[in-house]
C-alpha cells in the first residue's frame, strides 16, 4: 500500500478569495504583518496497487479528474510506502 | 519577512463530508484502489516581523483566530526566513 499527500495550490494569477478574506480577517484583528495569504488544499488518501508505478498512474488520473481544477489550479504530490 | 505555510487537517475522529465525496467520485470513475481520502487545507502567506520570535507569536494567533477550526482542526506551519 502507497500513503499519497497531494498539495493543491492556485495559480499565482488566479484570485485567491478565500486567501483575501483571511487576510481582511487578519487586518481587523490587528495582525498587520501578514500578507499574500493563499488557500490550498492539502490531500491524503492511500493506494493500495501491487507497485509504485501503477500508484502514481492512479495518483495522476485521481488529481487530475478529481481533486484539483487544471485550469487554475497545480498540483504536486509525493508517495511512499507503507509496510 | 518570514515565508510561512501551514497545514490544516481535520482530526481523525472528524467526518470529512469533501473527502468522502471525492472518494465517492473515485469509486464512480473507475479507481477501486484509493481509500481513506481526506482534504485539509494548505496555506501560504508572509509575516514582515523584525525577528522569528515575533513571526511565530504572530503565525499561531493568525492560525487559531482565523484559518483553523481549533475544536475540529490541528495544523503545523513552518516559518522560513526570506532573504
Amino acid at each position: 500500500m502507497y500513503k499519497v499527500t497531494v498539495i493543491v495550490r492556485r495559480r499565482p494569477s488566479i484570485l485567491d478569495p478565500q486567501g483575501k478574506a483571511a487576510e481582511q480577517g487578519a487586518k481587523h484583528l490587528g495582525f498587520m504583518n501578514v500578507s499574500g495569504t493563499r488557500i490550498g488544499k492539502y490531500i491524503e488518501f492511500n493506494v493500495d496497487t501491487k507497485n509504485h508505478e501503477e500508484a502514481e498512474k492512479e495518483v495522476k488520473l485521481y488529481c487530475e479528474k478529481l481533486l484539483t481544477n487544471p485550469i487554475m489550479e497545480d498540483y504536486s504530490y509525493t508517495i511512499s510506502q507503507v509496510i
